[in-house]
């Protein structure tokens, strides 16, 4: 895909007539897209969205489907956990953070029990089961996880409670959750164009964005927009340009994506003075297991520790990649390795095994004496129950034993066929800067007039943490705010 | 200062009669603006350059004035020094990298040499002399000192050539710097309106920048440019609602700065669609004195070694304050300590003695071990003259002994008075993306009609990296591509 395509906008006095009409123009039918279509047209607007592949989904669909909900949901409450907005927030402002969005997260943790509702409104259900065991998915379909709540420091800052929701699906339910969603925006009436790939936003003589210039198998096709655009297009992890410019720590790394998170909405807006945020913020996945990593050590290409292994993986797998050199290892021992569930193994075994760590630490090319020194450290601390350096939970502190064994984190969760060789993987969270209704802010501070976007096209909740559901969840919560605010818009005659 | 002050275009047929008229107009007088006003007006270009403040200097003035120059300037020569563009290039390529701009490097090595004449053109001279020691800056008048490029990994990639050139002055060199490149610039007929500040850019029907609107003592003043404006702005350190967006990492720490640089040039063209690039990456300076750090051993928070202390200060310091735990420490031994030449002291005594180690990181809130381990391992392979962790050269590597101390990285080259509580000081390197004659680049890849930019307003040669003498060294040479280039554009006519 060319990267560099043009992304100019185009003036709506040189179009003439436009080949379609709405109210509302929703680009792209993910989870932010549905959300938007769903509550727009359900509050009377005539919706319309286009989507570039065949159908609906998007990279929303390929994901786990988990969802960050919390403040008291139901399933909470069935599992048995007392939670409320205020602690839910507490953990968001530190796990999202620094430099969290905290006015979008107060607003996300005071709705988010009737953004649950919300859910199953639209046909997604959810097991009132709990899985307690660190994983980055479970194999299993119970309906709540732990995402990193009941670990240091966050369990200092909030009471832990799990919020990681998840459809009722076995292994991924990225895509039984978006079949109902696109479903319930297509009855409530937004209709669909797929095979359209939207190209350039088309602007009125004083700036309001009136549509868009899109194709559709290679012929032009172009689409007017009473009320608003709502720009529902994903992040840019599939343009390698953009990554090079705006988060080059993903480049060389796999690609959480459907392939088509090519940033086109984030350019195409930007193209008409709309400002961005926090573009180099990323997630990444490092595909080491964590029902390992927790049990033994997570160490960096010196056999250095750097993170309380039991937090949300996604923060060890962050760190290591952006800040520590490589290669990552999982360091275990036989007896740690033999208490990990069969089903939390994925099938994969210990590698490098031996007596010794300094067999095993030549083995890996670490400098003599590292890892003897590592787990000499972790081990006196251990037998006491304790980790002074990154305060993991005692539940997982043991003297390791020989023999050992290093862990390949390529080995994994994705590291079957078609995972990536470096073992990690990741999408960007930064974008267009918006309002909690979705407004596009320009570089000035005030609304693009007629622009509004949501879920990976925008800078949402998140400042430099992230944990898993805090995508699809702010996509569809915001996603939502945006296609109400659109709806309510006066409409423009041509 | 107001961060978001409206920075949206003016069309050029609501001004009528333009207040002032030029060829060029170049905004901001720092080492970029001269260079480029100083070029297009020896080309034979009309140029007017607008200052905020009340004279030119701009951050550049208030530097150490270092310049990155090399490839066998007459300097390198005198002080027995071999060096070529390829083997800067290689240098460069690695210290400005990962993801350094290669083409714009390639340029800057292959005229080094000629830029280096430039500069005496201009009437900056620098003394024959070699400062062999590690340090921020020299306080003597030697011409020349080591950037980085006799530590390891770089001394593996490229021949060790130093290439830091500096102005004859005592201490800080940017302010002569400055009223020499200004005066060249006036000298060659460019004119200057001071107390100016730029708010706005013009633009003609067809989208072609054609001069901005500005502000002086509160008056509404337009300038219309016949060939370019070129943006020599500066980045965006001063303005805490872009670093929160774009830059978080340098909240909180100290700026280096002339405390104007609110990145309005950079808001000024997003606002009409040009691209951005790197907006995220930073250089940093901790306050820690290389001579010290290099002599025993810089810690982070836990006590832990994080990189060879003798790489460029600020590499260790960009690493610190981005990747490892603070607070850190320079830890050192007596004999270390009294080894340092007392010019490059600056007055800091050590603090926190201690007779043992368990002492030393128990005042410093250590977990338990953790020094006594880092310095075990240190002593254990410096008796061997080696470090297999970081690979520090030998010449540095010596077993640490008792009494030891730690120093405050806040004490020291900034640590006086008005120095930054954190200990770090900073700016940001990202800006508008520009091509190597410094036209600004839309978010299609096309270079905006009439419009340049360069200096720290725009994505200069680096990648992630930086090294001293990097940012004055890019300002002028591709400030003056920029301005030789907006010279030979056609004049529009009104």
């Amino acid at each position: 895909m060319t990267s560099r395509s043009s992304v100019e906008p185009v003036p709506a006095d040189g179009i003439g007539a436009f080949d379609h009409e709405c109210d509302v123009l929703v680009v792209g039918f993910g989870c932010a897209g549905a959300a938007a279509a769903y509550e727009a047209a359900r509050a009377g607007a005539d919706v319309l969205v286009l989507e570039r592949a065949s159908g609906p989904g998007g990279s929303s669909a390929q994901s786990g489907g988990e969802l960050y909900l919390g403040g008291g949901t139901e399933v909470q409450k069935a599992c048995g956990f007392d939670d409320d907005p205020d602690n839910m927030y507490a953990y968001l402002v530190k796990a999202l953070g620094p430099n969290a969005d905290t006015a979008k997260i107060r607003l996300y943790c005071d709705g988010s029990v009737e953004h649950f509702e919300w859910f199953r409104e639209c046909g997604v259900t959810f097991n009132p089961s709990f899985y307690d065991q660190p994983t980055w998915m479970p194999m299993s379909e119970d309906g709540l996880m732990w995402l990193g709540e009941n670990s240091w420091p966050y369990n200092t800052v909030a009471r832990p409670v799990p919020r990681g929701h998840r459809p009722a699906a076995s292994g991924f339910g990225g895509a039984v959750l978006m079949e109902k969603l696109s479903a319930a925006a297509t009855s409530a009436g937004a209709v669909t164009h797929v095979d359209t790939v939207a190209s350039n936003l088309v602007l009125d003589a004083d700036g309001r964005v009136a549509g868009l210039v899109a194709r559709k198998y290679g012929e032009r096709v172009t689409y007017r927009a009473r009320r608003a655009v709502v720009l529902t297009t994903g992040g840019f992890v599939d343009n390698e340009e953009m990554l090079a410019d705006h988060a080059p720590v993903l480049l060389g790394h796999g690609k959480v994506s459907d392939g088509l998170d090519d940033g086109s909405g984030i350019r195409m807006a930007a193209a008409i003075g709309a400002a961005t945020r926090r573009m180099g913020v990323v997630e990444i996945a490092l595909t080491a297991l964590p029902a390992m990593v927790c049990r033994g050590m997570l160490v960096d290409g010196m056999g250095r520790r750097f993170l309380n292994e039991d937090v949300y993986p996604g923060h060890w797998s962050v760190h290591a990649v952006r800040d520590q050199p490589g290669p990552y290892w999982t360091i275990i021992d036989e007896e740690g390795y033999e208490s990990v569930p069969e089903a939390d193994r994925w099938g994969v075994l210990p590698k490098h095994a031996a007596e010794t760590l300094a067999e095993l630490e030549e083995s890996l090319g670490m400098p003599p004496g590292a890892l003897e020194a590592t787990v000499e450290t972790y081990n006196r601390h251990a037998a006491n129950g304790e980790d002074p350096y990154f305060h993991k939970d005692p539940k997982w502190l043991r003297p390791l034993k020989p023999p050992f064994a290093a862990i390949d984190p390529g080995a994994g969760f994705f590291g079957g066929t078609g995972g990536p060789a470096s073992g990690a993987s990741g999408f960007t969270l930064g974008g267009l800067h918006t309002t909690a209704d979705g407004e596009v802010l320009n570089n000035s501070g005030d609304p693009v007039p007629g622009l509004y976007a949501a879920g990976r096209a925008a800078s949402g909740m998140h400042g430099e943490g992230y944990v898993s559901g805090t995508s699809l969840g702010d996509g569809t919560f915001f996603g939502r705010r945006a296609g109400r605010a659109a709806a309510a818009l006066e409409k423009e005659t041509a």
